[in-house]
């Protein structure tokens, strides 16, 4: 479809900055054109418009960190004790979801995650043929690195579920979804299954993916402070330094990895993280409500490491609206360290948009809105009394905004949403199938306890 | 008018706990039951009905702290230091406000608050004649209480201006307005005028409140860490001990005050807040942004002290969005203490509701749904993806819930707000006279600058 958003501000993180009264132009799915509208709005008035007066446009933002199906648990148990919480409440719940649930779960958190702006999702949970996170993501238009997340106690299991995802769904959808290879985490994965886990990776890669689309791999690292410990009792192993050492030692890490979390971390860990290219997904808010501790964040982006951020499932969060991570990443390390002047707003944008496609290897198309670049692109509306008066697009994005702002949202160049009407799946419908699962998950666990 | 608000779920924070299939019967300005829809709905077929299925009755949420004029300067200046925040931005602009300006900002706060929820306003500011907050909040039909502050540079003006305030305002608009006596901190009110505003408010008290309707005392109390050595500074006094006593010490504390922040508490402050029943308002988001220190919440919990939540200002927060505010205090404290049970959902919902109508001495009126009480309510919808499938209400309100889903609200009975349309003012006219009044502050701003 040929469109032009006219009339707006448009904040491109990029190279051309804020325009204000600007107009972005796409074709089919592509950026072809970005500038004042006084400029721009004769030379493509036959292409639809899209008025974006009094609104304001912006990449679509980008969520590095996602359980997408565990959106069918949201709000099923929060403020227990980490142990109790898994052992007692979510593992028990998640043994009966099917690939059908995985779906359902997935395609909740598609319609949330478009409804709140965002356009590209990374998540890790259990790929199925007969129900995925990546069908559902298909099915609503959304861009996805869909993974499969492996343990130890499965391999041949993973194995196969991560050639059949490669296979089945990488640089399908029109571009839209790309797999990854998705340990789980240094101590649910044994050294040498996670040295094989890379082996699988760099094969799928060879064989379907490409440097301008690679497969890549997605792990929890350092999500705790006993994580060493916890390697130490699952496999026997002496380790000497940090989580991020001891993954180097296993010769895995490179620029392919979105390791998640990265809340304990030693000086060393920082430093290698930084010579292998490994890219940081922060989740805050997750951090805060499961108590596991506050990322080293302003020393990561010191360092140089890419440090983007990620909602984690609707289980620790509850919802999926970056616009309350951005808020939050902003105000916690101000807070913590003491220092107002920490993770201003334009970065915490910046890590919600551009810097996500960096730790996605997907920023040569999608993350700021350039001319040649792919249309994921969100429009928020600011003619709301909370975005009012306007002194400044970035601060009111960052701390006052929130995802029922966006207005109107676009992947591929395909309008998803528009005017809060999402156009690829009846949102009606979706919460009925919700909450349908929801009961028969209930019913099936009721079933288990009975005997 | 006679409403019945049936089918939803009420939660009604109050002795009837959490009613499935309920309903809520409003005559005049009270709730006059509470109860099953199926005992109810027959018995008041009479009464206009508002259809809540779907949705989720909650006591209209209590903001403890805020300065509502302020909403004009949102977004003007963020991530600077506090010092030259203050110096170098906010004050040279707020030296520039009329009573005009003043009435603006707090009606563009009162709409913000109302479409979120917010049914009651602890607001400090300047009170002037010629337009104030008090008369922007009976416009809007919003409850609040409206201070003056006060400093010691401006003894005369003060004096005069309290006087006027509890005249002109407290206990006008059919109720919905209460006056309160606002020091704006202990170093910036000398101990002398310290003890003056006491007198002051006793007499203010005796003259126009009564104990159902008192005169409020509203302070900032222990916002950053250095105030003693501010108060030291400022008065040539050595304190010792932490600010709490110091306060103790000039005889001034009581039940009536609301001690915004209290972030710099001694073990003894703790012992004394809850001895003099002084009510603590928590403002967890402006602490971190501003860098203040994180308030030792569970220790004021756990020693008896009641506990609300607020905003504080648009410059400082950005938004006035109170489920905002209950998900950061909730996640905040565990976080920060490494325990993920500390602050569940309920008790942050408690402290947004009956626990701020207890700090504002209101509770045997507002802060939960209780035949007797005003019909103070907002009706959250939860048909939305976020807020999908429903296993606990609670969760969903504070853990997911954004100020957007706040569908309609009721204030004294009467309603201000009907499926997301505010009824009491033209927004879209309030939006015009912000931008003109922001424009127009700048010029001034301008102008004294050339000069």
């Amino acid at each position: 479809m040929d469109l032009i958003i006219d009339g707006g501000t448009v904040v491109t993180m990029g190279s051309k900055g804020i325009i204000r009264d600007g107009t972005v132009v796409v074709e089919n799915s592509h950026i072809v054109d970005v500038g004042k509208s006084h400029d721009l709005k004769r030379k493509y008035h036959g292409h639809e418009k899209i008025n974006a007066k009094g609104k304001v446009v912006i990449p679509g933002l980008i969520n590095t960190h996602q359980h997408a199906a565990m959106s069918i648990l949201r709000g099923y148990a929060d403020d227990y004790p980490l142990k109790e919480w898994l052992e007692k409440w979510i593992w028990p719940m998640e043994k009966h979801m099917t690939g059908r649930d995985i779906y359902v779960g997935a395609l909740l958190n598609a319609v949330e995650s478009i409804m709140g702006g965002v356009t590209t999702v990374n998540t890790m949970y259990h790929y199925a043929k007969d129900g995925s996170e990546a069908e559902a993501f298909a099915e609503a238009g959304l861009r996805g690195v869909v993974g499969h997340v492996c343990f130890s106690w499965r391999k041949d299991e993973d194995r196969k579920a991560l050639r059949e995802l490669a296979k089945d769904w990488h640089g399908k959808a029109n571009g839209l979804i790309r797999a990854s290879v998705d340990p789980h985490a240094t101590y649910t994965v044994d050294p040498e299954y996670m040295k094989e886990l890379r082996e699988i990776t760099n094969e799928l890669n060879e064989k379907y993916g490409s440097p301008d689309s690679p497969i890549m791999w997605h792990m929890h690292v350092a999500e705790t402070e006993d994580e060493t410990e916890k390697i130490r009792q699952a496999f026997n192993i002496s380790i000497q330094g940090g989580v991020v050492e001891y993954l180097d030692s296993l010769d895995v890490l490179g620029s392919d990895i979105v390791a998640t979390h990265c809340v304990a971390l030693t000086q060393r860990d920082i430093k290698i993280l930084k010579k292998r290219g490994v890219k940081v997904s922060h989740n805050p808010i997750s951090n805060l409500k499961l108590a596991s501790g506050i990322s080293p964040v302003p020393s990561l982006i010191k360092a140089g490491v890419t440090v983007a951020l990620g909602t984690d499932s609707s289980c620790s969060n509850n919802n999926s609206d970056m616009f309350g991570v951005m808020k939050t990443a902003a105000l916690l390390h101000k807070g913590v360290h003491k220092d107002p002047t920490l993770l201003p707003a334009e970065q915490a944008l910046q890590m919600a948009t551009i810097e996500g496609a960096k730790a996605l290897l997907w920023d040569r198309q999608i993350g700021s809105i350039e001319i040649g670049k792919i249309a994921d692109l969100a429009i928020v509306d600011f003619k709301k009394p909370h975005l009012c008066p306007l002194f400044n697009e970035i601060s009111h994005l960052v701390y006052s905004a929130r995802a029922s702002d966006v207005d109107t949202v676009l992947i591929n160049g395909k309008i998803v949403m528009e005017n809060r009407e999402v156009t690829t799946v009846d949102v009606h419908k979706v919460l009925g199938m919700t909450e349908k699962t929801k009961e028969s998950l209930l019913a099936r666990l009721g079933e288990e306890n009975k005997q």
